[in-house]
């Protein structure tokens, strides 16, 4: 599936008039944050003003982050600490759209709606805030090597160590990843549990330099069982949906901004939002986007170019 | 590349002539071991009897095992416990496999002969007997959490926790698997160390179930490299090189006999052994041997069924 677009991305930088008539066009805007709004610790000049600016003309704004590690809340606290003033209900992570997707869409039967959690505190407070029963997660219990009666147990489905009620395996980012944690998300979904990632975002950037990410906690399962998990964070639609669904946006009049093309730009492409914005502070080049084979309809040098809109 | 033969496999079983015929034309038979020689921690009957007529008739016998964990002393342990006398230099393991490939093939400069080992003491063990330097592997330095710290000096390369000796990554079934373990594989390999796998079987069956194998391990890697390991396990041709290099053995006049039909008949057939022989007591069927992709030159319904042979 190609996402070409027949026309070229329009340079928004500079352009006034353009930078009007682009924001007339959209309700809703949607972050994608690390390399958009900010860098690793570092806050680009202007996103505060910039994000200003658009609430006060009545534009709602919602930040996507796949950052499962993280619930709305502890997110917000990041923000702060960086300088820009949000609140929970703007916030929109993998860990808050797995949590819906569990509560909300997926149908499970009465004796099968625990979850088993491989990941951090930001998952299971999101489980938590949808009223989703869970197990695993940072309980201290699971972090411990695998015994020899452990493989007995399992082999058994001994309910000692096998939770009959567990009808889903929740994989997110996970520091605390080990054996006995990957064993038994297995043995869930050998018997039947549906298979959820968070994200499948292989590599987590740190400090300048990548590091192991949600996919990376998914990848022993998905070559053990041979399936791939429905993933619920950008550039699945399951996430879109799940932004719909919460605030009921005309997907005509919603804009996605980002700064990587084939995650960012194709989640709004794929998305059908009306439009797509790419900002030049992060991953993606001017080629990628404007010759890459994702492509936004219009790019910015930086966010807080579009403060030369005077809107 | 398909691995068809024309003819069906001969069925062996209560053919006397058949067998003696079968026995006469090889001089070594290489065996994979759980499902031919034994069952879990159960030795069938008969197995003892065979391996001694082979041995008799002035047969080398060779016992090929993925198991990366144990040393080929280790392993020796365990066919004593079965009851299955051996001595060592029988024995062919994927630790050794590896720590033969990485001391005697791969032609590493003065200052990259390090190993960072992901996996368990039998690779350690191996890598010792070649003399090979390693790092990683049981030390406890590297079974812990990651810290913020970690991330910083990993980015940055720091000598404290980045050894600039390191040239190879080793990468076998680990049961203290964990985050930091995988940041380090990732790193030493992006900063130019060969990756290496003991061995990429998925799974590893245990107490009658199936657990994370050493492949496993590597999954994450995989995804994060977008790159494959060398495995130097069956069926990599590199283990059988490995075996022809100790043994110094003449191909047409060896046969491996496997339960497998897709890892050890397929180990034997691209190795262009002059014999493969399927047997009944593990994972493959008559129908897979008989009608599948991949088909043994003869098979049996269990080992001992050579004894019939009256050689």
């Amino acid at each position: 599936m190609s996402h070409s677009l027949s026309t070229e991305p329009r340079h928004l930088t500079g352009d006034k008039a353009g930078l009007r008539e682009f924001l007339d066009k959209f309700d809703v805007f949607l972050f994608d944050c690390d390399g958009v709004l900010w860098s690793g610790d570092h806050c680009f000049p202007g996103t505060v003003e910039t994000l200003e600016l658009l609430r006060k003309n009545g534009k709602q704004v919602v930040f996507v982050t796949n950052n499962s590690t993280k619930s709305r809340a502890d997110y917000r606290k990041k923000l702060e600490a960086l300088g820009i003033p949000s609140n929970v209900e703007e916030i929109f992570s993998s860990s808050y759209s797995s949590s819906i997707y569990i509560s909300r869409i997926l149908q499970l039967p009465e004796n099968k709606r625990k979850v088993f959690v491989i990941g951090e505190t930001g998952i299971e407070q999101e489980l938590r805030s949808e009223n989703v029963p869970f197990i695993g997660g940072t309980d201290p219990a699971y972090r411990r090597e695998i015994t020899p009666e452990d493989y007995k147990l399992v082999a058994a489905g001994d309910e000692s160590i096998i939770d009959p009620e567990v009808g889903v395996v929740l994989v997110g980012l996970d520091f605390h990843i080990n054996y006995l944690k990957h064993a038994l998300a297995y043995h869930y979904v050998k018997r039947g549990a549906i298979f959820l990632a968070t994200n499948i975002d292989s590599t987590l950037p740190s400090s300048g330099a990548l590091f192991p990410g949600a996919g990376s906690m998914s990848a022993p399962l998905i070559m053990m069982l041979g399936q791939e998990p429905t993933a619920l964070g950008k550039p699945s639609q399951a996430m879109m949906d799940a932004i719909e669904g919460k605030f009921q946006f005309d997907r005509s009049r919603a804009c996605m901004v980002g700064d990587r093309a084939n995650t960012d730009i194709r989640f709004g492409l794929e998305g059908k939002l009306g439009g797509t914005l790419g900002v030049l502070t992060g991953v993606s080049s001017k080629d990628n986007f404007v010759s890459g084979p994702v492509r936004p309809h219009a790019y910015l040098d930086k966010l807080s170019d579009l403060l030369e809109s005077d809107y």
